[in-house]
């Protein structure tokens, strides 16, 4: 599928669609409908259970999405998040200066100042897309989305740009009501706004976006991971300065390549996380490593992580993984003038970060594309079971009073335990065809045999499988224990 | 507890807190610490099953929170969402009119005009409450917060003011993805955000806040709910006409006082959710209903859901029932061109709305402030097991090798199956004592008997309960059975 097929399957299906599209839609914000809705949460659920209840000592916490102005200084985001722009001066469309140029296959390094975008641009002669206006000269444009609070407005603030902040907003107070120990771990899944200027592919650029991340607070001198466990592992990074993918083991990682222990464990985990959580194939995941001009200045190491996406052409971000030292803390106690250093060990320090984030929108898109198959005649979603929006349908194979009966009884005696769909109307095949396409791993048909007393499949009822439509008797009995084994 | 003592316990014991506090807190906007955040995380979870996940045709969906001008314009909210402020000629401080004519004891209709409000402030004579200057006429606010997007911030949009927007924006694709039926409900839960002038009493009055919100779409002239199984169920319910709170049946609602029969069988659904699944106590639950000049105009029937909370001195809103005719489709499908008209039947009708409205943080500060109690020495909070952040805590009565090492393998092997925590730091009395201020209902206590091959009591732990601190012998192979039932 291209985009526009996937913008339109997940809107035909209930997946997702831009917000407000009866009033012509709002550029880079989606709303998402039943199916998708459900996908979300269950990623959600997903990924926190796999990084944050996994280890006793990282939490969950909430964070407010306005955030008063000071921390956004402090952070460096009213000064830096910014991207350059250049529009045209005929007809007023505006565009990154950096999408432009690499539309136009031209690549400059990723800090390059409005200058030299306008440089690059002028000597390849590039002009308005829409109209071949020339093109206004560049100018720096912030990304983050203000708001003013109070009876006059004049508390200014922002919607947070990244989950990210409400976590070192919180370290101080919860690294006090907690253990008072390091690591400590502190997970955000939430909204972040940024005023894209060229939103587009779908759910890769929006203005509203879902993110899932944690931020570990650690001892820079002293965090002991299980690397000895997992140093033999290789995993595919696209390093620097390297040329191509390569297979690096995490002890050369290390030992070679100057990445941290703690880093390449948590590399083998995000790996683990793509390849057996999401089923993402061993291919199409990479790590891209970012050299010194296109990393953010106070990133040690920093790391894409990136999944080869074919409505998206290629590899696409989806998450990253970055070291990003004490910089946030002391940004934060210069800032707020609380100092957030800590006593560990009788020793004071200022903790340091390591950043697993994740783009919670981008990474439903990539499954869905991932996932989605034509078979013959009709459309198939193999999501992880994990994932799957509805877990299991019951249908009556026809219109008859005692298998509608029954159908309706197993529909209630198992919708308590799984999310369960009941649908009767139109052939069993459109039935069939209807639960494929969102991906429901389990159909179950109630038919004349289950209703008669005299056959050796009275009381039993057919499982058909999504992925290879394989069929089995089951006996009604059986059913919970069997999904129950099934999703577990 | 009052107030301020909520908020102290709250902040102390990792529930939750003003947000940017390092940086002297935001007015009304708060973050839920990793004790908070969990109690929410369950609180929602309870709320979908029990309103959404019961009914086949009732879904969760998930809207954007950033919404266009226009909608909003259609909606109402542009026009009409206003508060009437008065400011002190001195100091320039805000006041809502109707809370500083409140705090007076003086009462106007809901409804009442700037003018009106001018009126009733000068004829009592009221001043600032903090410097006695005098009070500017009254001015008309509205309480949207605004953004601004695009290259230019020329494209004028809004934080949604409630999550209701969100359903009614896409009932119209949802109603064609779906069934093509009715009822249909699409439930939301979300961020809402207010520029509430005087945010004050804890989570009461908020900027930004989270609702839990279900929109019922029905055919008016055919919704058939199982009113005859509830017709004689007697609820609290103050009526506008009313003098005090009565206990009436459904059917008097109905027959007497011109309830609509759908509308009394939630009642009933939501009273039922209050006092068995949040264990809300009978006597502190009432239904308020509003009169015409207090209701939104578009409400054919309007109540309130209050519960009696000691820290908000009395009955406090903590979500509502609302009948909304067709005031929400008829607008949306002017504002926007898109006829939402449905068939049904070969009948051509606008569906009418019911919606059930929660505000998911009144609820947390309203359960906190009824479940929490002095216990001798000890504090409780006696949370339904349903909400409790944490299920179960496994101690190790001492430092001692044996037992540390049978009490972490019990950690490791509930922690798949519960919300586990462990710990050893203090005395046992201590750490029961942590348990039971955050809510935790069951301890388990690993001893010398545990660990002792020769003991009767060998590989059996105590278990001991947080409300009345009983204490029982299990054997751990009996554990996951024992809690899986008093969690179901």
């Amino acid at each position: 599928m291209n985009i526009d097929d996937l913008l339109a399957f997940a809107k035909a299906k209930g997946f997702f669609w831009q917000s407000a599209e009866i009033y012509g839609g709002s550029s880079g914000i989606f709303d998402y409908g039943h199916v998708g809705a459900m996908i979300k949460r269950r990623f959600e659920s997903l990924w926190l259970s796999y990084f944050v209840d996994s280890n006793r000592d990282y939490h969950l916490i909430e964070g407010s999405t306005m955030l008063p102005e000071k921390p956004l200084v402090a952070s460096g985001h009213a000064a830096r998040f910014n991207d350059i722009l250049v529009g045209c001066s005929k007809c007023h469309t505006y565009y990154r200066a950096d999408v432009l140029l690499s539309d136009n296959k031209i690549t400059v390094s990723e800090g390059a100042s409005a200058t030299e975008m306008d440089v690059a641009l002028q000597k390849n002669g590039i002009k308005c897309p829409r109209d071949k206006g020339v093109l206004l000269p560049a100018k720096t444009f912030n990304m983050m989305i203000d708001v003013r609070l109070g009876p006059e407005k004049s508390d200014k603030g922002y919607l947070r740009p990244e989950t990210a902040q409400s976590a070192y907003l919180n370290f101080f107070r919860e690294f006090n009501v907690l253990r008072k120990a390091l690591p400590l771990g502190l997970a955000v899944i939430g909204k972040a706004y940024r005023n894209e200027i060229s939103p587009r592919q779908g759910l890769y650029r929006m203005r509203e976006l879902t993110q899932a991340e944690l931020q570990i607070f650690f001892d820079a001198d002293n965090w002991k991971v299980d690397f000895k466990e997992f140093e033999g592992i290789r995993l595919p990074v696209l390093l620097y300065k390297g040329k191509k993918t390569e297979m690096l083991s995490l002890r050369d990682l290390v030992s070679k390549h100057g990445i941290p222990e703690f880093y390449a464990y948590h590399m083998a985990l995000i790996y683990n996380f793509y390849t057996t959580e999401l089923m993402v194939p061993e291919g199409k995941l990479r790590f891209l490593e970012k050299g010194e001009n296109e990393k953010a200045f106070y990133n040690k190491v920093h790391m894409d992580i990136e999944v080869d996406v074919e409505s998206w052409s290629g590899f696409k971000e989806v998450g990253g993984l970055h070291y990003r030292g004490d910089y946030d803390l002391t940004s934060h106690s210069r800032g707020s003038g609380q100092d957030m250093s800590v006593s560990i060990d009788g020793k004071r320090i200022m903790p340091h970060v390591l950043e697993l984030s994740f783009g919670v929108d981008r990474n439903i898109w990539m499954l869905i594309d991932l996932t989605y198959r034509k078979d013959g005649e009709r459309s198939v979603l193999s999501l992880p079971y994990a994932l799957a929006p509805c877990q299991l349908a019951v249908f009556p194979l026809q219109k008859d009073e005692k298998i509608e009966k029954k159908a309706a009884e197993l529909y209630d005696a198992l919708r308590h335990k799984f999310k369960v769909i009941t649908d009767s109307a139109g052939s069993i095949g459109k039935r069939y065809a209807r639960m494929d396409e969102i991906g429901t791993p389990f159909c179950i048909t109630v038919d004349f045999d289950t209703v008669d007393e005299k056959s050796d499949n009275f009381n039993s009822v057919t499982v058909r499988y999504r992925d290879d439509k394989k069929q089995v008797r089951k006996h009604v009995k059986e059913l919970e224990k069997f999904f129950y084994d099934e999703y577990s």
